[in-house]
């Protein structure tokens, strides 16, 4: 942990302030040398009240994250997170984790920007990702899964995403097979799964995130507000982001150890819980090909089972899915 | 076309020999260019006799490598072999290739190096790889399959390199499922087959090839004595490389096509009929996991699909296949 990291730690653990003898006797340096970081963190945004009976004391953060505050907040954790790295701006998230992941950094490393030049969505599609609107990340993971798995992934991202949305914001999204989380019909977020495979094994799986969180429906451009939303919009609340980055990285870490330990069966059934795809009819578009049927069930690997009208039961990877009134 | 591929065509096509003239008036270029580029090849080792009669002729050729040379005799092709690299030395061409494919080089580019220094295997495994003793190459490709379809290409790479081996060589090697070619058991060639890919789609696939050729059977070192072979150490006959890379293309090209026509059926027909793991008791080692069972066939996918014991059918993607006797 680097000092700024222990620092934020220490000032969010003690909100009637900490006295700079305190932190320089349990960071192991000088006084001056707190005094020094502290006006550095004052730089970056953060508000810290200083007096003499009160010692330090943090009133208010910045509308931006901060790698080392994040790593403060999350605190321990399996993989995710072990290390974090925030840009402020980057073309895609996914770009800057790839690279990691071909210089063989080990799993877990977790990159935000604050804003993505070229976001993108599945197939190749941009994702709209202003600056400081929303969490735009993409974390390296090198599960010992078959690529045919890597379905499973994408599965136990929407339900961590869904359990940390709800326990932040206070409302619950729904999910919509394979990869979207909507609010109220709208999408809220999106995860865009890549891999890197020989035929039987994964090498690393990257898995792009990007939440819409404090937009406000003018802030949409104007043929997205029909069907996207952000988390403000939605329940009138503006949002603090580091909060939910960390929630999120929480449930995330949760998850991905469920699916490491065999543990698959129990994600799919939360995932069922949530999904609005399940028991309706549905069109689905793959490429060319239009399928049509009822979304019955997950399969061990996290596709679709599709029972279509000739009564058989198709297994469905990805593809655009309609829900038919 | 270069002007080499060019002059070399015409050699090739001419082996009673071509005048200068004749060949400046087809290129468009001075005689004084023709005989200077003329000097350029026989400095590259191309033995070309040259007289007021016979005007050029090929006589003999090195046995190395030359992209302008695999180009004149390889021809028009649909999509594999469009442009060829060669070179002398790389860490292994699966990883040159993937530059290529990240940079969006279009799909068919070939990649040849007479020798790797970390040639890989399956599963992280090295290939042995020494100077001008095999043909070692990737190729890039871009087909319109899920990721699960990706064997079919490991698939019809067997297939192609046996009717390839088999026509250059006149002995008619084995399948080994998934990736393995042998002559009298054993293993002459193998393919190394890695995607990157999104949940539904494929972004690119190398197809990865190391063929073993010229070796004499003291050439390969002690420990693999008992399960590899060249062609040469199989024919007794020392083997035209260049010859033999120009004719898989070719074969690729071919099954390539099938592939993306739809016409797998067509591709695992000829491949189960020179597959050795067909119809046997096999053993198949996946990871931690260890399957027993009857090698059936292979489903549409490409896939093993092998009879268990308790008489259910598995779906084997990869694995190490031991053969029962």
């Amino acid at each position: 942990m680097t000092i700024d990291t222990q620092i934020l730690g220490a000032l969010r653990a003690n909100t009637n302030g900490v006295s700079g003898m305190e932190l320089a006797q349990k960071l192991g340096i000088s006084r001056a040398a707190i005094w020094a970081r502290i006006q550095e963190l004052r730089a970056l945004g953060y508000e810290i009240d200083a007096g003499p009976h009160i010692g330090y004391r943090l009133v208010g953060v910045p509308d931006a994250l901060h790698a080392e505050d994040l790593l403060a907040r999350l605190g321990a954790t399996n993989v995710i997170g072990r290390d974090i790295h925030v840009f402020e701006a980057t073309t895609s998230t996914n770009d800057v984790v790839e690279k990691l992941a071909r210089d063989n950094v080990r799993e877990g490393v977790v990159v935000f920007a604050e804003s993505q030049t070229k976001g993108r969505g599945r197939l190749g599609r941009a994702w709209v990702s202003p600056p400081r609107k929303g969490l735009w990340f993409s974390i390296l993971l090198r599960p010992p899964i078959r690529p045919s798995a890597a379905t499973r992934m994408t599965i136990a991202t929407a339900t961590a995403l869904v359990r940390a949305i709800s326990a932040h914001a206070g409302v619950t999204p729904e999910i919509k097979w394979p990869n979207d989380i909507l609010i109220g019909g709208k999408k809220v977020a999106g995860v865009l799964t890549e891999l890197s495979a020989e035929l039987d094994k994964v090498k690393y799986i990257i898995l792009g995130i990007g939440i819409n969180v404090n937009h406000t429906t003018a802030e949409f451009p104007a043929e997205l507000r029909k069907m996207a939303t952000s988390i403000r919009a939605a329940t009138g609340r503006r949002q603090d982001r580091g909060d939910l980055a960390v929630r999120i990285l929480r449930e995330l870490d949760h998850d991905y150890a469920r699916i490491c330990n065999g543990q698959f069966e129990a994600v799919a059934d939360e995932w069922s819980e949530r999904c609005t795809t399940l028991g309706r009819r549905v069109t689905i578009q793959m490429g060319d090909r239009l399928i049509e049927g009822a979304a019955e069930s997950l399969d061990r690997d996290g596709a679709l089972l599709l029972r279509t009208e000739h009564g058989h039961l198709e297994q469905i990877i990805g593809g655009d899915v309609t829900i038919k009134k």
